[in-house]
């Protein structure tokens, strides 16, 4: 059975953390001294006593967790973190509906950006650091957060760690998954500082420069302004944003390595290459299409085409440009992007490089397995060979993937005008992207769509963040049989 | 090597067998003294005497062939058909551009039904009467029909059978393939013919009952008519066709031996039943949706609704309503309805429901798999368990045909205005289906494409009907080495 006791105990702590950081945006407030000091007030408090609750009131029998109770913890923990995150939005009077607060947060924690915010500078400062901030957590994962601060917590967090950061494979983590979870967040966390010091030569403000340095590291996308990063009309800038996005789309197992020395090892990975390849040729495709329909600025051309395809590849979801106004053949190259996802072990979403990798594979493979019937054929990832079972939870994962696609499509297909925007709002937020396409492009915003499609797309976000199985798991007989 | 005297030997004869059938129009020609005689008789005579020369003066060393032979011969013989196949458009000046005839040719062949004639009343009889024509031909194989007529070939029908007639399993044909064979041509000979008296009886003249006969039957959906069945507004010839259409979505197989006594077996068949679920629940959403939008008469709103689901599902690409207009839940229902197919073994494109049967249990017992990580757990069909490889093998189908599916998106939206036109040029041509969404409608056609892009379909049909590995398999270098 499932360990209740010990995982209330966990969520509490938790929780703690969620009014930790709350807090931060408390004294967000104080500096500005704006109208929503007192939500982040209630909020922090309602938070803690909530947490303390869990945490210190209930007695744990026994320390141990199973398998199961990996995937029931992680799922839970996102559920209660974005209830708690919708406070400061509802007690501040900054967005008023219940479902509207639960997308905007779920869109925070899960990075996936879509916002129903409709004048966005109008926010107070504090609930705009609140936003990013749910993205930064969320990025990195906030169960690695707790296994990262919280080390004396007694848990295997193997399970943990495996149900929250899946992929095919988890071999670039060799160490404890405490001190790999650490590394992972001092990584994390000087990256996003180098991006605020670069962002400030860039004569953007301090505040905006610390938003827009958690939203990119989490691939997140959230803006504090209304425009996105157009905003800003410097090159400079968005140059910069971009590094750092396909930074953030890279995995963070093999950073670390590259960053202690052994750098060829980033440039012989073969899903590396395969990222670094998709977005050279994406760009340089819409490149040449801008540039020779219109741009005749060949700067401009190379910038927007790679602002963007960077952007929704790695899933972040900034947007300097309207993809919506390009050339149809534009149009579906985004539209593929918008499952992609950048690298495993990366904050992004999507399906990611190394499964693309590992199915393209897999079908050639089928031709020579066709043609010699009898004979054992691997598929091989970075010169070595994948186990037939990883190969078929792979594909699992994919079918799946396309199978929820399809059923949620004609399901959102009910609240909305069009088939683009039914489509795209659903593999939007199953890749934690932002933009679609239609009704929800990326200058506008989800604000329209009923409450139900709202909450939809919410649990989408969630089950594309924890990569389905996680999620879905908890819904199957088998998960509650004795 | 690839045996070529042997594959020059049979597709020489199969030709022969083409050109039988071109002689059977000239009939047609003389009964109406159209215009398109000569067409006729040249085409014939030509086709007779490549067919002739490649059967009679090329010597046969070895009648063996191997199984790469199998796939060789089947998609060589495709194409053949094909360029052979154009003659009578060319030559009668019906359809005078080179690509437009080939694509025409090909949707037939394929059973696709898309068409590029403009004004499909105005074509002479006996061109009306080839197009329905190569729909039946390919609708039950080719190679089939060979194997059927000419027993004394002397090759193994093994490799041809299942090149031709793919699918994951072919335990329904324990016989062999040469009697398998027949009793298939028989029963759909006998099928046309229950159509076709059943149409008369509802006063569609003979001409045109055998033309749809042979085009439902082959799920093609070529008519005689610009509307389509539109044209005959009778509910009584819209019924006779919607049953039709079921009934060739069905396995051959199965229908045989239900045929033979054992019905029960038919509606214990997991496919069948997953089959004619689809329809049910497809239909009733549609048709509830059509009745309280303003249709306001209940039997036109069931009929319309399931017409247009048991045409699209089966592939057919009949039309009496235009989908078009309806709300965009429907739509979305329709162009999911594209990738599906009906049943194994039957004339139906697209994925078939068998392999969604399975890709669906798959799924479910990943999450089996995910918490009893070291149990073998197999999917079972209809009561059997199902071998991994074969397993595997449907997940390869299914995800090359994804694959396939994005990448020629993004190639078809260099032709086209929009991405739904793009997106459903390139399901309805490798499903074999027929109508799409945009400028490719039920109620237009595929005339103002550029000439690319019609070829490019062209491959895509015959890539779909062949089931992908056939065709592909070619190109690999597996295939040619030694």
């Amino acid at each position: 059975m499932i360990n209740f006791r010990f995982i209330t105990n966990i969520i509490g702590k938790l929780l703690l953390v969620e009014s930790a950081f709350l807090m931060i945006c408390i004294i967000v407030a104080l500096i500005y001294g704006e109208n929503d000091m007192m939500a982040f007030t209630y909020s922090t408090a309602i938070t803690l006593a909530a947490g303390s609750l869990m945490a210190f009131t209930v007695k744990v029998k026994d320390r141990v967790l199973a398998k199961k109770d990996g995937y029931f913890i992680v799922t839970t923990t996102w559920v209660m973190f974005t209830i708690f995150g919708c406070l400061p939005f509802l007690l501040g009077g900054t967005i008023p509906s219940i479902p509207d607060a639960i997308f905007e947060t779920m869109s925070g924690f899960t990075t996936t950006g879509s916002s129903v915010v409709n004048d966005i500078e109008a926010l107070p400062h504090a609930t705009l650091f609140w936003r990013s901030l749910t993205q930064w957590m969320g990025g990195m994962g906030i169960i690695v957060l707790l296994l990262a601060i919280l080390p004396g917590l007694g848990i295997e967090g193997r399970d943990l760690f495996v149900a929250e950061v899946p992929g095919p494979t988890h071999d670039k983590f060799t160490a404890t998954f405490t001190s790999t979870a650490r590394r992972m967040w001092y990584l994390y966390i000087s990256l996003t500082v180098a991006q605020t010091l670069l962002l400030l030569l860039g004569k953007m403000d301090l505040f905006d420069a610390i938003c827009h340095s958690f939203t990119t590291m989490a691939t997140g996308g959230y803006s504090t302004k209304q425009d996105s990063l157009a905003y800003w009309n410097s090159a400079y800038i968005q140059y910069v944003v971009i590094i750092f996005m396909f930074i953030a789309g890279t995995n963070f197992g093999l950073m670390y390595i590259a960053i202690h020395g052994k750098i060829k090892k980033l440039f012989r990975d073969e899903e590396f290459k395969l990222y670094f390849f998709i977005i050279l040729i994406a760009s340089a495709m819409i490149a040449c299409v801008l540039y020779f329909k219109g741009y005749d600025d060949l700067e401009l051309s190379i910038r927007e085409a790679l602002f963007q395809v960077v952007s929704i590849l790695t899933t972040t979801g900034f947007a300097t440009a309207d993809y919506l106004l390009w050339p149809p053949l534009l149009g579906v190259i985004i539209f593929v992007l918008l499952f992609i996802g950048a690298c495993a072990g990366s904050t992004s979403g999507g399906l990611k490089c190394i499964r693309l990798n590992l199915l393209f594979k897999n079908s050639f493979i089928e031709m020579k397995r066709i043609i010699h019937p009898n004979a054992i054929i691997n598929v091989k990832y970075n010169g070595k060979s994948i186990h037939p079972n990883i190969m078929t939870g792979v594909m699992g994962f994919f079918i799946l993937y396309i199978f929820i696609f399809g059923i949620s499509s004609v399901i959102m297909s009910l609240f909305t005008e069009d088939i683009a925007t039914a489509c795209s709002a659903v593999i939007t937020s199953m890749s934690n992207v932002g933009p679609g396409f239609g009704e929800i492009g990326p200058m506008s915003n989800f604000a329209h769509l009923n409450d139900f499609a709202k909450i939809f797309l919410s649990i989408l976000m969630m089950v594309g963040r924890l990569e389905v199985f996680t999620v879905l798991v908890l819904f199957s007989r088998a998960f509650w049989k004795k």
